[in-house]
């Protein structure tokens, strides 16, 4: 993350003035009036604000920040539910992908530019357990992460329930799937689902997905880079698509 | 690269004792009788010696190494034209992966790790222009790179040109190419050859081979990475072939 601002007003200021913002630590302990005016401000900005011993602060600033930071996010997130609804009446085909907690920079941006590369409409991601959009992310995405809608959701959930009612079928990556993925059809209205580097999709979520299936492994390794899974799943789409 | 031995003695002695050498630095202007020993030992043993001014040896230690130092391989490379004739006896119908110019170490394990989960005999790839084989690519791979075969070639075109003499269909990863990747078989002998990072593969390789591929892209951004792109080429190949 290249861009901050700390100090109550200023990140009061930062928000009201509709600057994007990833995400603001905040002091453990602090409970003064302005913290409560900063979460009135922060209500219904679907913005994280985490709670962090103040030497977190200070790695980043050892100027007057009163315990508060907030980082500014170099792109627009965007909202899912507005998007999907924008898709049907120009009469497409959704063709989403979610990311359930992958963390790892490089493999965040490698899987956007796929996205781009294959005409994927929007990635979703949770807002915690989620790689940052920071320099990094952009330059391995190819320039992706600046034009592909990103929409980072407070509750993955309550939107992988929101597709469902939208009419898309959402598919699971798992290596624990007994279905190949070339046995599935992708042609309706997708999401697919990619979990965490270590532990895979999150049971909760899993749990509402419509379809899981797995890429086969022939040797001793127990599953793909997320990326490179990512890219043979969506080209799978794609080749059922086009 | 983490092991190393430097002065000509042990460089020698390292050779000779079978070590496997990763490449060797040579103080550019070094000329002396010990030269012409070291030369004479690397001869035989595909060993690349880079002449290098004696800062770059300096860099990686100040002892007292004579303007020599090798690079200790973690893997000991193997040679494509013991394992093609070894696939043959075996029954098994070879499947290849040519590396022209991958030197990014987390793509080059990424791709490793994927050759070990779909099944591929071995990697191929040039002496120089090439990603080592250190801590980074070994954890990215999976430790793939630990048991799946590795060749680093001299002479890529000879071995592309060996490859073809075997019986395989060498098949190339091009943007530029006019056909759909699916639009191939891949049930026969196959290599299939991707390129470095920026430039793609080389016009010589290119030439060379016999079926020219492209992963179709439908937005803006001229190409996937190079580990995604072989994933999906990697995972097409499997699914014809099982």
């Amino acid at each position: 993350m290249d861009n901050y601002v700390f100090g109550f007003r200023a990140v009061i200021e930062a928000i009201e003035s509709g600057k994007e913002i990833e995400k603001i630590y905040l002091k453990k302990d602090a409970q003064s009036d302005l913290t409560k005016e900063l979460y009135a401000t922060v209500k219904g900005h679907n913005i994280p604000v985490i709670r962090v011993p103040v030497e977190k602060i200070e790695r980043i600033t050892k100027k007057n920040h009163q315990g508060v930071l907030a980082f500014i996010s170099p792109i627009e997130y965007q909202r899912i539910t507005q998007i999907i609804p924008k898709l049907y009446e120009d009469a497409k085909s959704p063709f989403i992908v979610i990311l359930d907690g992958v963390t790892d920079v490089r493999n965040f941006g490698a899987i956007a530019r796929t996205c781009e590369c294959a005409g994927v409409d929007a990635i979703v991601t949770s807002q915690t357990n989620t790689a940052p959009v920071n320099a990094d992310a952009i330059k391995t995405s190819a320039g992706a992460l600046l034009s592909l809608p990103v929409c980072r959701e407070h509750n993955l959930e309550y939107i992988v329930n929101f597709l469902k009612d939208s009419g898309l079928k959402i598919i699971a990556a798992s290596e624990k799937a007994v279905q190949d993925y070339t046995a599935i059809s992708y042609t309706e209205p997708i999401a697919i689902v990619m979990g965490a580097e270590d532990k895979g999709i999150s049971p909760e979520i899993l749990a509402l997905c419509d379809e899981h299936v797995r890429i086969p492994l022939l040797g001793n390794i127990q599953s793909l880079n997320v990326s490179v899974a990512a890219g043979i799943l969506i080209y799978e789409a794609v080749k059922q698509r086009v």
